[in-house]
């Protein structure tokens, strides 16, 4: 659990102006509704600046804009530029996962030739395979598997019942969790003329940057020929699909569902919305925001935000009525040219 | 296996009129269709009627509103209010899956902080970190890992191959499907003005209540601040994301690949269908049925059925030409309201 | 790692007419425009035909109706009648997953009624329950779970932490990856009139037929009544599910976070593509592709392409002008065909 932190160290951490006692002790974290006495609390969205006043936090994070919105609010102030940023700096000191020992739990199984740093905490019933390396402080959780030949960076967490397959590079400070499978085979199989389809070994591998995280349930095939790539800095939702050979840029975001198909690339701080997706061989560069449930079908040369995905919901009354329309549009739009022309 | 049971303890437990003989024995369930001598079949749907009089089922569970069906069925009937939840009920009575012994598998890791209830089976390669609680005829399959902190209520089951991190709380009679994550970190990061993403540490856990169910490779990620809170009777299906501080109410349902956003709230007797989602921060009253497909974006009020998933399907061809037209369709509306201005 | 092979004996093994050296040795394949010395190529895409000249691959294996694009490629020619098939073909010469040992790790557990056929290879941490059996050839990578009475058909290989639950049957040849759940239960209950669910147990199994491929954290639950079938040479992507009692014909695919509901049929030689699926209790014929994100509502009794999901994307700011636009639709089509009949 944490410990307490006073005002003042925090407040030098944020490099925050305080406004009230720096040696006043601080708990914990929590929401500007439910924070209490010992707790520090955060204003970032404007949506919440009326709870302020009657907010009985200890203290509050803001930025400057929001001092006049205090009236009534007893607490102290800690203000920074950008409080929700403030907030995330902070949350670390407040981490409830426990913190592991250095050492190889005796059910573990770590094969002979594998290279374990130091300060390296491997839980019960972890296997690391052959020729593998494990650099300095990194974390493995109860049950999960490192492939032969694959390696974690410094500092790396990989959660429990992780699956990696061989031949995996994954960077340092990168974070697993649960359930991911990375390095599973590419979907590639070729038809055989005769109705059946034939395997194509995916011989490729997978290399994943620094500072990575990767959420539960997701999956990073390995590539057919070639690695599929992630860049520094990625951060991965759960459930999210990236298939054979595709390269992701540094610092994009793929939320949950979001899915890329094979070879494809997304470039650095791009954005996939919910259950958006990439089809196989496009590009996308730069600074590019995909809306959720879009279906991205053609290459993206132009940075900006891109939709295809959601309707407008309503009764369902209603949406059947209107849907049932679609299949009509080319008629309609076909019968709207004719009477223009009838009507010029 | 399953035991036989006679039509008379059958009949008893389904508080059903019985017309038969009570000591014909049952070996196990089928359907009308493919039910033989010794088994019992259940007709609940209009659909399956004209199967009732050639089905050659021992006895059929049926209402009495289809007694006049029977016609040329020599069966044995078993009349009910519902049949669907007379056949629900009378199917545990002949579940196939294994019966477990208590008992801790000699290869499970158990903490010696670990407080174990009486008649607990915990199977093979089982983690169960420090100052867990596990409640009375707890059943954990092989491989499944209890993260620090947390607590199993009496009699709940985890299948092989669970995650479950720090601080979650499970009520009693749930059951956890396999590859499912509880207590994973929600997807929380701040840009950090400089291109990069801070993460913000998910310093909550997750309660879950009583005789929930949760499908295989299902997340429920932790809190940031605060628990993301499942009620009681929930039943969510495979491949469902439930992200942090998402709060469900008792009794709704989550079918495959449905998902809801952070800090989103759905009511009670919900049901979200396949591919059903709630963006973040809104709130679903009681009683609203989500479609398939359908994005909730905003607050719903009021009870009912909502839909904005699926268009008609149709021959790829047709499809294309229609869909096309979804980019021309404001064009359309403004040229429709001028041509109907001509025309007034 | 793989070996070195001879150009010669590689185009005994493709059938190929070789224009070159039979004795050159060839270390692995890449991609045409990676390829370098004693690496092997193809040309299976129109699309890289501009790639061929300048290519450094030491050998390339290519349709015959490209060797008059082969000017300036100073490397030996494989031709063949489908470059694509040949490539897939001698792929797995060149795999570098690891071989593995026969023999079962000290830390598996395997039941004492297993019976266990010869050269299996069963990994560490794995668990193998009551009454299973595992024939010849077969490989169990780390930490997969085996439940009772189930099956593996000769030379299958489960990756690592792969749950496969009782009384599920599996081919021979069969592959599943990391993740993957066969057998969990069905997603069935019934409102029991009072506001909450009665669960039916789902006492069927899962049949899964030979030479299938199932990727990583894909879901295949078994039968309510009766079982879940997949038939011979099925070909799933990762992130699929398959409700109970659906039945998938021979040589289907089923790509990622596609999916199938309860009681549907796939017919043989189908294509689901990303995100399709199939609402439940509805026929789909042999030979039926079905795009992207279409939800198929109806049973499909003709072979041939359908769609109903993918919609043009484009820049947000003309989506939400465009989509506000389907809300409208019916009220659009009466007044269209208003004024048609003013016109008329």
């Amino acid at each position: 659990m944490s410990e307490n932190y006073s005002l003042g160290e925090i407040a030098a951490f944020l490099n925050a102006e305080l406004r009230g006692d720096p040696q006043t002790l601080i708990s914990g974290l929590n929401t500007l509704k439910n924070a209490g006495s010992g707790e520090l609390a955060f204003l970032a969205n404007e949506k919440y600046v009326s709870q302020l006043p009657s907010s009985t936090a200890e203290a509050v994070i803001l930025s400057a804009r929001h001092v006049s919105n205090v009236k009534g609010f007893s607490g102290t102030l800690l203000i920074v530029d950008n409080a929700y940023l403030g907030y995330a700096q902070i949350s670390k000191w407040f981490d409830t996962a426990p913190q592991f020992l250095a050492g190889v739990h005796p059910s573990a199984v770590v094969h002979k030739t594998a290279r374990i740093g130091t300060n390296v905490s491997i839980g019960p019933n972890v296997v690391i395979d052959a020729d593998t390396v494990i650099a300095d402080n990194c974390y493995l959780a109860a049950g999960c598997y490192i492939g032969a030949r694959s390696q974690l960076g410094e500092g790396s967490r990989i959660a429990a019942n992780v699956s990696i397959y061989h031949d995996v590079s994954i960077g340092s400070g990168t974070t697993i969790h649960s359930g991911a499978v990375i390095g599973a085979d590419g979907f590639g199989f070729a038809p055989d003329g005769a109705g059946s389809w034939q395997k194509i070994y995916q011989i490729g591998g997978v290399v994943i940057g620094d500072n990575v995280e990767i959420g539960a349930c997701t999956t990073i095939d390995r590539g057919a020929l070639g690695d599929t790539r992630i860049g520094n800095g990625v951060i991965i939702d759960n459930h999210v699909q990236i298939a054979h050979n595709v390269v992701v840029g540094d610092n994009s975001a793929m939320a949950a569902f979001s899915g890329i198909a094979g070879s494809s690339t997304l470039g650095r701080n791009c954005i996939l919305a919910g259950d958006a997706c990439l089809v196989g061989h496009i590009d996308v560069c730069d600074n590019v925001q995909v809306m959720a449930r879009t279906t991205v079908t053609k290459s993206i040369e132009k940075p900006g935000s891109y939709s295809s995905g959601i309707t407008p919901f309503m009764e369902s009354r209603e949406w059947r009525k209107n849907a049932v329309r679609i299949s009509q549009l080319d008629s309609m739009a076909r019968r709207l040219k004719a009477l223009e022309k009838k009507n010029s």
